[in-house]
C-alpha cells in the first residue's frame, strides 16, 4: 500500500489528494497543514470583505454545502488531514517527514513513499515601520479577512499599499464598504506586471474619476499610529495620508524553506524547480501550486506566477503521477484576470516590454471596442491590446480592460497562444455572435484586424503617450477630430492645434485640412479616424496618423 | 479606375464595400439593393420586438449615432448605393449587370470590372395554408419586426412555428411582451441542428417550467382565421392552438437565382460555390454572406450555415481580394449562439450524430458545472457537452446550455477546434480565473477532464436517456442517490429502485449497497457520483456507473 504525504492543505494539496484517492483506492494519503483551516477559497476573501459573500463558511464549503474540514476529507475523500501540524524537515534518505503539532508541541515522523510539497506562498512583508499597528492587514488568508471585517466599522479612510492584483481587489472591497480609499504603489502605474502602461493609465484615469485616490510612483516610508496603537497615517515620500485601515498587498513569495533545507533544487525564480511531471529534483517528491515555478509557454522561460487556477490544474497532474500515470503540466501563459469597481481586467502571454526584452520584433495595437452590439442594452466598452512578433505574425500577448466582457476575449487569445497561433489565426476563428454576447466581428478579432492593418502598413497610428509627448514638446501638428459636433462639444482635447471636421463632411471639406502639416486624427474609438486616414491618403495626404484606440484610450485631461 | 458592383446592401455587401474603399481610394463602388433599407442589424430585430431596443433607428445606425443610409455611404464611405433597385441579370461576357428601379420601373445596366454577390437569404415558406392571414409574420427583415410591433397590442397567445435559432429568439421576444407562447416544431426537439438531443431535452424541460408550451414532433397543418381575416388558430396533426399572432421561423435558403441564371456554379448545399478567396466559378465575380456555402473546418465538408458573423468576416476577405490582396477565408466551425429567456445557448463544431455519420469513433460527455465559483453572487449553472474522436482524442464539437456564461466556453472550444486540438489541449490552456468570472478549473476544462476520465476508462457513466429507457424497461438497477438528505427530499427521482446514501456516509455505510446489482449513482451535478463510483469500485464493486451531468441533466419528472 502506497503511503502518500502531502504538505499543505489549502488548494493544490487537497486537489492532488482527491485525484490520487480516486486513482488509488488503497493508498494511505495524509495531508499535513500548519494552519487551522483547510481547502479554502483564498481567492474569495476580497468578496467576503466586500460583503458580496455573506457567509464565511461558504468559502470553506462544497457547492452542495458541506464544510470542507478534516471530517469531510476523512469521510468523502478517505484522506487523513492533520491541521495545526507543521512539517519541520524532510529526511529524503529515510523517506520521512518530521512534523510538530503546533497545539500540543508533540513531534513525530510520517513515513512516505511519495511526498508532495504544496507549501504555498506567503505575503511579502515590506520594510516599512509600523506594520505592527492595529488596523494594518493583509488580504491573503481567511484570518486576514476576518480581522479586516472586525476593524471595518470605524473606518472612513483606508490605504491600500500595492496596486497589484490583490491590492486592486482590496480596493474594490473597501469601496463597496463605502470607505474612501487611497492606493499607494511604488511603481508608476496600477497593476504593474499585469497591464502594459497605456492600458494601466486608462484604468487609473477611470478609477480616479470614480473617486479613488491613486499615488503612483510613491513610496511608503512608515505607518504612524494613535495613542491606542491603531494606525492613523501613512507617510510616503510625497506626503501623508489619513487612514484608519491599511491593507498591505505587495505580492507573495514561494514557501521554499522546507524544500531548500531538504536539498531540493530551487529554480532561478526562487521557487521550487519541477519538471513537466511536477517532480522535484528528487523523483519521489512532487511539488505544485504557489511554491513552484512554471514554464511560460510563450517565452519558454521559467516564471513565478502563483495562481489558484494553476494550482488546481497541477493537482490533477500530481495525482496522476502519484498513481503512475505520467501526465504532464506543459506550463502557463501568464493569464491573470480580476475585477475592480466596474472594470474587468484580463491579460495573457507577454506584455510589450517583456516581448521586447526577449528580442521579439514587436508590433502592438490598442483598440477600443464595444463588447456587444451598441444597440443591445447593457453593452459596455473594452480596450484591447495585442502584442505580436512582426516577422512571424505570431501572437505573443493580449490584454483587455473595460466595463465590458474582457475575460472571454483574453481566454480566446490564451487559446491561440497555447497553440502558437498568429494574429491571422486569432482573426480567423469562428467565434459565437449574437447581439447579447458580442459584435458581428468579435472585439478581439476587430482588434486583430486593426493590428493586421498596421502590419501591412495600411493603418498608421500613434499611441496616446507618444501623441501627448509630441504635443507637450510643442510640435506643429494638426489634431483632426472627426467626431460629430455634439460629441466634440461634450468632451475634447483642449488645444489650439485641434480642428473639427466630422467624418461625414470630410470628403466635401477636405480642402480645409492643411496639406503641409502632419495630421493626427482623433475620434471616439479609432474606427472613424481610421476611415479618415484612408480618405486623406486617398486625397494625396502623406503624413497622416490616427490616435490608437481613439479618445477612449486617452488618459489625459479633456474639456 | 476599377469599377466594382456589389449586389446586396444588408451586411456582407456594405462590409465588402467599406473594406474595398479603404484599400482603393479611387475605385468606383456601387451597391445595388432591392429593398428600401440598407446596412441594418438583422440580428437585432428580435430585441426590438422584445422591447429591449427602444429606437428602431438604432438598428440602422453607427455606434456614434449616424444613420447608415445612402447619404452615409456616399459621404463617409464614398460608396454609391442604389436602393429599391433589383439586379435582374448578369452578362458575364459584357461584364454588365442589368438592374431595374422598383419604384420607377426604369431598367439599365451597370458595367463592372469586379462583381460581388451578396444576395443573402430568404425565409423558407412552408407549405401551410393560411400564411396570408393577418397576424402571421416572419422575423427576418426589419419590416417584419415593424409589422409584428403593430400587431402586438391585442395578442395574448402566440404560436411560433419552428424551434430553431430565430424561433427561439422570437419566443424570447414574445415572452418579454407578456404573451403566452406555444412553439410548434416538426422535429422532436428544440434547436435541431444546434443542440444535441439530450441538451435540447434539458432546455425544453426548463422552458416548460417557465410556462412555454412546446409542441415537438408536431406538424402544422393549417392556419385558420376569424371573420376579419386575422389568424385565430393553428391546427396541427395533434390538435388546435389558439393564437392571435403567428411567427413562422422554419429556416432560410440562399438567394442564388441570379447566380444560377448567370451560369455560376451552385454547390451541393444549394448555395453559391466559392473558393478560399470567395471567388465564384467566374474569377471576376465574388460572393459572400448568406448566399454562399462554406467549408466546415472540422469535417472538411461544404456546409450552408448563414450567419452575420461569417458575412462580416467574409466582407473583409472580399474587400482585400477586390484590391488584389489574396486574403483567404478558411471556413467555419458551425459556431452558433443565442439567448432565450434566461438561457444562454452555444455550440461549435460537430454534433454527436454528425460526428458519427462522418465515421469518427466518437466519445462524448455531458457535464454540469457552475459558471463561476459557487459562493460568488449571480453564479449560475451550465450544462456542457463535448464530442471527441476516441483514437486521436481530437475535439470535434462542443455545446453548452444554461443560465451561466456559455458562450465564453464555446469560444474557447471553437479556438481549439480551429487548431485541430485535442481534449487534452482544451484542458491544458491557461484560462483566466477569478471568482467573478470562472471556477479555478474552468467549466469547459472541468468537462474536458471528465471526458478524459471516460476516455481512460476510469469514469463510467450513463446518459439520462439511456437510464430512463432502462428504468422504463424494468431493469433491476440500484439508483444510488448520494446527495444530502435535504437535497434528496427537495427533489428526487420517485422510483422504488432509488436508495439514498449521502456521499459523506458512503464509506461507512457501504455494506448497505447491494453487491449483486448494477448500480447507477445519482447526484446533483455528477461530481459526487463520480467520487462515489470510485469509492464503490475501490471496495470491489464492479458494475457501477453514474448519471452523466447529474440530475441537472435529467429532463424527466422528479418529485
Amino acid at each position: 500500500m502506497s503511503r502518500i504525504v502531502i504538505i499543505g492543505g489549502v488548494a493544490a494539496g487537497p486537489k492532488a489528494a482527491a485525484r490520487a484517492r480516486r486513482l488509488m483506492p488503497d493508498a494511505e494519503i495524509t495531508i499535513v497543514e500548519r494552519g487551522r483551516l483547510i481547502s479554502y477559497a483564498g481567492c474569495g476573501m476580497p468578496f467576503f470583505v466586500a460583503g458580496q459573500v455573506k457567509d464565511f463558511n461558504q468559502l470553506f464549503s462544497t457547492p452542495y454545502g458541506v464544510l470542507r474540514d478534516e471530517q469531510f476529507f476523512a469521510r468523502e475523500k478517505g484522506v487523513k488531514v492533520l491541521t495545526r501540524t507543521e512539517a519541520t524537515s524532510i529526511d529524503r534518505q529515510k523517506k520521512e517527514v518530521a512534523v510538530t503539532n503546533l497545539d500540543t508541541g508533540e513531534s513525530y515522523t510520517l513515513p512516505y513513499d511519495k511526498l508532495v510539497l504544496a507549501t504555498g506562498s506567503s505575503p511579502v512583508i515590506p520594510p516599512i515601520p509600523g506594520l505592527e499597528l492595529k488596523g494594518v492587514h493583509r488580504l491573503n488568508h481567511p484570518d486576514d479577512a476576518l480581522k479586516i471585517m472586525e476593524d471595518l466599522e470605524e473606518v472612513s479612510e483606508a490605504v491600500v499599499i500595492g496596486a497589484g492584483l490583490i491590492g486592486m481587489e482590496a480596493l474594490d472591497a473597501l469601496i463597496k464598504r463605502k470607505i474612501f480609499v487611497s492606493v499607494v504603489e511604488i511603481k508608476d502605474q496600477v497593476l504593474p506586471g499585469i497591464l502594459d502602461p497605456e492600458l494601466a493609465a486608462v484604468l487609473a484615469a477611470r478609477l480616479e474619476e470614480q473617486g479613488v485616490e491613486l499615488h503612483l510612483g510613491e513610496k511608503v516610508l512608515r505607518l504612524e499610529g494613535d495613542e491606542d496603537g491603531r494606525v492613523s497615517r501613512v507617510v510616503t515620500d510625497r506626503g501623508t495620508l489619513e487612514a484608519q485601515l491599511v491593507i498591505v498587498a505587495v505580492g507573495v513569495r514561494p514557501n521554499v524553506e522546507l524544500a531548500r533545507a531538504a536539498g531540493l533544487e530551487i529554480g532561478q525564480t526562487g521557487a521550487i524547480a519541477v519538471n513537466e511531471h511536477l517532480q522535484t529534483s528528487d523523483p519521489d517528491i512532487y511539488a505544485l501550486g504557489d511554491c513552484v515555478e512554471n514554464t511560460h509557454l510563450v517565452s519558454g522561460q521559467k516564471v513565478y506566477i502563483p495562481l489558484a487556477s494553476t494550482a488546481n490544474r497541477q493537482g490533477r497532474v500530481v495525482g496522476d503521477n502519484l498513481a503512475g500515470i505520467p501526465s504532464r503540466f506543459k506550463g502557463v501563459l501568464g493569464t491573470a484576470v480580476l475585477k475592480t469597481l466596474n472594470f474587468n481586467i484580463a491579460r495573457t502571454g507577454l506584455g510589450e516590454l517583456q516581448a521586447r526584452e526577449l528580442g521579439y520584433d514587436v508590433e502592438t495595437v490598442v483598440n477600443s471596442t464595444h463588447d456587444r452590439t451598441h444597440y443591445y442594452p447593457g453593452h459596455d466598452n473594452l480596450l484591447i491590446k495585442l502584442v505580436v512578433d512582426k516577422s512571424t505574425r505570431r501572437l505573443l500577448g493580449a490584454q483587455a480592460v473595460g466595463g465590458g466582457e474582457a475575460v472571454k476575449r483574453i481566454d480566446v487569445a490564451a487559446t491561440v497562444l497555447y497553440f502558437g497561433g498568429t494574429v491571422d489565426d486569432l482573426a480567423g476563428v469562428d467565434l459565437g455572435y449574437a447581439p447579447p454576447f458580442s459584435t458581428p466581428i468579435d472585439p478581439v478579432q476587430h482588434t486583430a484586424n486593426t493590428l493586421r492593418n498596421k502590419l501591412s502598413g495600411l493603418a498608421k497610428t500613434i499611441g496616446a503617450r507618444d501623441l501627448k509627448a509630441r504635443m507637450d514638446a510643442g510640435e506643429d501638428l494638426v489634431l483632426l477630430d472627426v467626431r460629430m459636433p455634439a460629441q466634440f462639444n461634450a468632451k475634447h482635447i483642449e488645444d489650439e492645434r485641434v480642428m473639427l471636421v466630422p467624418l461625414n463632411e470630410l470628403r466635401q471639406r477636405i480642402g480645409e485640412v492643411p496639406r503641409d502639416k502632419e495630421i493626427v486624427i482623433l475620434c471616439a474609438m479609432g474606427t472613424r479616424a481610421w476611415e479618415a486616414q484612408r480618405i486623406l491618403e486617398g486625397a494625396g495626404y502623406t503624413r497622416v496618423r490616427f490616435l490608437e484606440g481613439g479618445l477612449q484610450a486617452w488618459p489625459y485631461e479633456m474639456e
